[in-house]
């Protein structure tokens, strides 16, 4: 691409903010490029709530002299409000910066045109609309849940090329390959809750932490769907509340004595409105789980718990792994060959020797 | 790629034999090219099991004068024998062919050898092993049944993103792109056999012919396994046997009325010894298919016929087509945004916004 464009100094912004993908949930990604004389002088990226946004760490990396009539270029229009950090508009106005350029304006109501319009009113040139799509896809997950308020939900599962829901009982832990499994704990730090139901507790006991290379320390909440509370006490992901905490939803024909067995152990449980079949209501739980900030929820299963999210019309996302595998009612399941796979029309068209 | 070398030569031989894809079951695919000082002088290619073989129609298709001293490459190893036409063999070396090239040796026991012992106490030059690797794909069903004398069994079916074996009781016909059924179709032209189990029938009520819109006449074998022979005599595979064979597999638990029934109406009806559960032993049955020359069998469903197969240890390709789609238990499925999908380690990620 050619160097002195808008485009160019954005997308290196657009790549600066992707490297907080597994860190900043349930803020947005955020990355930011001063411009000076067609030379990058200073750049910055937002890492993790609560840290310095990516146009602070920009102006702080660069000096007075040098911001003072330069371009910035920032993924996302620069905020106007005190939440975790004070306003970025204020900086970059300090910074006497001579021209902001964005993708878009913020869909946060609180921000959305304001810090805009703050920019203007202090003489800064505010271009719009380079790279929008590509920065709206980027943070996809934050944009629903600033206008939804409610969680962006992704289905996830593996499945033999036969359609069989890979499960513990099918020798669960080596149906996935190794590059597989590292991309669903690098899911897991993306999002801000993991889902499963009482099942899959019961039959493979996942621990449901975030066991990527990288990024080990990034647990979201746990969160575990039981309508009768019929968990074992010693499940894994009922242990270690320093390291990930873990909620436990269940329905309001729940006695007392059977939640305090799970609060007296430090554990959280939400008592719903039953829905339907006296099962937790869906719908219900997502405005809760958007109150308390999670923004975006990954749903690992099992099928019941993601039928209940399809019935519920409650899915913003699918992501399936397909294992070279036919598991059938063999006995023991069937390794292919590798699969050779290709679009086809709308469809992908996969076939393998055995 | 560089011309004048044998890999040249050879690649157009095989783009000739290709040709015969859809139309020369159950005989190999095979092309030929005859090259003389450095120009490709003829061509030929194998369209139908009983019509010319590709050497001839190279050799007819040049004149004595051009033939002699020039190089053949022909994908596969000339034969030597009567079967439904004259050996080749004789036919290249009146032509005075100098040198023959093959990938490798023709797996018929009849040939294997000795098609290139022929050419060679003819004094002419044999080359082999010209990519060996490509033709033995071109024709994996062929070499398999050479081998075997039992036929190469292809599983195919449809489903859904969720793993959910696409039937008509979800709205079948509309779950496969254009593009995959002219694919089907396609599938169905290349094998001697479809094959398909009576719930199919009775739920689906298909046609099984060859529908794709070039080649619309190779209809094969039809082929529905009954245990019990509960087939509806109005059943569309039970029609038009001019057009194309049906054949229906039982157990030898019924009744000589039974059979009756249907042969009355023109319609094979083939007794086997039942194997577990009183069902068609699947392996009786493939030896009996090979007699009958069957090289290639396409097993479409439904997904007990395929577990039986499987069972059988039966199956030597799957083919799977996977629609945008989830079937879930949902009144109606849902349609998903275009897959977006990618390897992973041995595994396929699929992912789609709903």
């Amino acid at each position: 691409m050619e160097r002195n464009t808008h485009l160019y100094y954005m997308k290196r912004a657009l790549e600066l903010a992707k490297r907080g993908e597994y860190t900043v949930s349930p803020n947005p990604m955020v990355g930011c490029v001063i411009v000076r004389q067609g030379n990058i002088i200073s750049e910055g990226w937002h890492e993790r709530a609560g840290e310095a946004h990516a146009e602070i760490i920009a102006i702080r990396k660069s000096t007075p002299e040098l911001t003072k009539d330069a371009d910035m270029y920032v993924t996302l229009e620069p905020c106007c409000h005190y939440n975790r950090t004070p306003p970025c508009t204020d900086a970059i106005i300090k910074a006497k910066i001579k021209r902001v350029i964005i993708p878009s304006l913020d869909p946060n109501p609180k921000v959305s045109g304001r810090g805009i319009e703050m920019l203007r009113e202090a003489g800064i040139e505010v271009i719009t609309g380079v790279l929008e799509n590509e920065a709206l896809k980027l943070n996809e997950i934050f944009f629903y849940y600033q206008k939804t308020r409610l969680p962006f939900v992704i289905l996830k599962w593996a499945m033999s090329l036969d359609g069989k829901m890979v499960t513990s009982t099918h020798d669960n832990k080596k149906l996935s390959s190794k590059e597989s499994l590292e991309h669903l704990h690098l899911s897991r730090a993306k999002v801000d809750a993991i889902l499963v139901g009482a099942n899959t507790i019961r039959e493979d006991d996942p621990l449901l932490t975030c066991r990527s290379d990288e990024y080990s320390n990034n647990n979201p909440l746990r969160i575990v769907l039981s309508n009768d509370l019929s968990l074992p006490l010693s499940a894994k992901v009922l242990q270690d509340q320093d390291k990930a905490k873990t909620l436990i939803v269940t329905t309001n024909k729940v006695s007392i004595e059977q939640i305090e067995k799970f609060s007296s152990k430090n554990i959280e449980v939400l008592v719903t409105e039953s829905g339907e079949n006296e099962q937790v209501d869906i719908k219900a739980l997502l405005l809760e789980l958007g109150k308390r900030e999670v923004t975006g929820l990954l749903v690992e299963g099992g099928s019941k718990v993601h039928a209940s999210f399809f019935k519920a019309n409650c899915v913003n996302r699918v992501e399936a792994y397909i294992t070279p595998y036919i598991v059938a009612d063999l006995p023991k399941k069937l390794a292919l060959k590798p699969l050779d796979f290709q679009a086809m029309g709308n469809d992908i068209f996969i076939k393998s020797n055995v």
